[in-house]
């Protein structure tokens, strides 16, 4: 089958014969047909984060059912799954206290080795037969993937695939972090630091929620204009002034969240200096390893403040992905405009490139 | 009466004749059995945090009602009360939320003018009548204080209030940090960094909550012994090599809670290492004015990790301290070994000078 290789920082994404061995037991081989690019993949490509290589790139995706290894009977083939790149385990300390975005053997085995549970990887070169890795368990840029049941989270079948793909990231995690990390409660004030795809979700998520107000940032006006779109009930344009000054200057008490969906050492302190009393700035947009940010942990004690890390948005995957495709069903979601075009699997490097040009969201590859 | 008043950093504090006025409507006064020296007290004396002055100083004390202002139907004379220094208002949108502790009038009239919550002062001096402030609505240093009715907590008759003084402050500060702010789960694995007064507290709330591992970590042997009585179930010498190492060495996992009793740079960046997957740092112990950490935010995020500012414990008063003083009765809170001595108030400076040279938990000034 073709797949997009990831090696180095230096050699361009390639698209070549890739060979899947068959589901072990407890796996499932999809059939994608959709895969999203994701800034995740972005940061990788640079070379900004550690990953195993070389590798297939990709972690979103959707696809159909087409081989069921050993013992598998909670999927069928045929079903439509949504895939999703934490396969919690559902045996670690994390996974029993219902806490499966943090599944410690994810961690520790597949995300720290680039395998899947047993610690091998079902991807080689095909005309070298050199070992490849998994990306997250999931390595969707790729005609087809063999992952963990867990990873395979059925939908429901009227659901159409080329779109509900963007659910198993972007849409997880800006939503998850609303709902599951942050637990906005009705009539708080939300503000959101960054409107591309996965600040998009924030907002979106916080409407679920019940937000009363809505503050959309961004220093690319078509952005905020487009979150008022999703619910975002202000806007502010960073490159104008001090976005934490325009921040007050709308609510003079400090917002309740803050949702820093860009993840820059700037904007992770600007997120935390916009709190009010007992507010809470979340970490959605992810940094390069090492950055630091800082804080005044006295500030943070007297106002009763937090700063949570939000992984993947805290989701439950099998609970949550189903609901959220429920929701966009229900036309409570919207997923449609963030999608900002379609390519075929062998144009990976160009979407890849799209995304490091910016003003596009979400790209999906279509093998 | 007599009292304790700071000026500034420069000048000692003072023991002198103050009047104190006649409560007002909302307001009760309450005679002085017992104040606890408290480290923050140390920070304002030293000019450290911002403080409005002059003032009467102290914020941990408990009493006996002696006269209602009007209007005041919920206390009687000769209720034994303990001061709490967040009176809450009742009516912000957080006091209504149930985060009483995150009082907004609080901060921004009584805290900000040093005052009570009509923004004015009962205090004076006595021999030019220089007005006074009051310190965090409480100013217990002194034979007597006014303050709002929401500020004198109502306790059982039988507890010894040259005992449940501290529970104002240090105790309700500590383990509130657990039970509130943390919500330490049974099972859950704990270090606190910094075994003095709150750091004791914050062990006791530990045990309450059930963790499994309780770390005590100090630079002082004498101190981590102590904590063990208090519950702990291990210790670090943090003196001997790096503490963040050896915690790993206990639990290779990292801890799910880790509490800066301290208020250092250092160890609050300590607090925030030692989290495992999902782990929370609670900053309890406060640095000065200004003093920054770092965090590296990819790290929070992946690990799903929290950094919680709590501020007095996240309690609520009316409900936590009568709750806290039960369980102090009841024999499931430690409080007589957390005092380390009694003094008349005439000694209140020299009190703060054994606070500043260390071996003491608290110290109560008996008027």
């Amino acid at each position: 089958m073709q797949a997009v290789v990831f090696r180095d920082p230096e050699t361009r994404a390639e698209v070549t014969d890739v060979t899947l061995a068959a589901p072990r037991a407890g796996e499932v081989r999809v059939k994608i047909a959709a895969a999203g690019v994701c800034h995740s993949d972005l940061h990788v490509k640079r070379g900004e984060w550690d990953a195993p290589a070389p590798m297939v790139m990709g972690h979103e995706g959707a696809g159909t059912v087409v081989e069921l290894g050993e013992g598998v009977t909670s999927l069928a083939v045929g079903d439509h799954v949504v895939l999703s790149w934490v396969p919690p385990c559902g045996e670690c300390r994390y996974c029993l206290q219902g806490h499966e975005a943090r599944c410690q053997k994810v961690v520790e085995v597949n995300n720290a080795h680039g395998s899947l549970f047993d610690g091998t990887s079902r991807l080689s070169r095909t005309d070298d037969g050199e070992p490849l890795r998994h990306y997250l368990s999931v390595s969707s840029f790729a005609e087809e993937v063999v992952v963990p049941v867990s990873g395979a989270i059925k939908v429901r079948d009227d659901a159409p695939l080329d779109v509900i793909a963007v659910v198993g990231c972007a849409v997880a995690t800006g939503v998850g972090a609303v709902l599951n990390t942050a637990g906005v409660e009705p009539g708080a004030t939300v503000a959101v630091i960054g409107c591309g795809g996965v600040g998009l979700n924030v907002v979106q998520g916080a409407k679920l929620a019940g937000a009363e107000r809505i503050i959309a940032i961004d220093i690319v006006p078509e952005k905020t204009a487009m979150a008022l779109q999703f619910g975002a009930t202000d806007r502010i344009d960073a490159s104008e002034r001090d976005a934490v000054e325009q921040l007050f200057d709308l609510i003079p008490d400090g917002a309740d969240y803050v949702f820093d969906a860009i993840g820059r050492t700037s904007t992770t302190e600007q997120a935390i200096r916009m709190l009010g009393l007992g507010g809470a700035a979340v970490i959605v947009g992810l940094p390069p390893t090492g950055a630091r940010a800082s804080f005044e942990p006295l500030v943070l004690a007297e106002a009763d403040q937090r700063i949570l890390g939000s992984n993947y948005g805290s989701v439950r995957p099998s609970i949550d992905i189903p609901a959220l495709v429920d929701r966009y069903m229900d036309g409570q979601l919207k997923l449609d405009p963030l999608i900002s075009g379609r390519r075929p699997l062998a144009e990976a490097a160009e979407a890849l490139d799209d995304l490091e040009t910016g003003g596009v969201l979400r790209t999906l590859l279509i093998p």
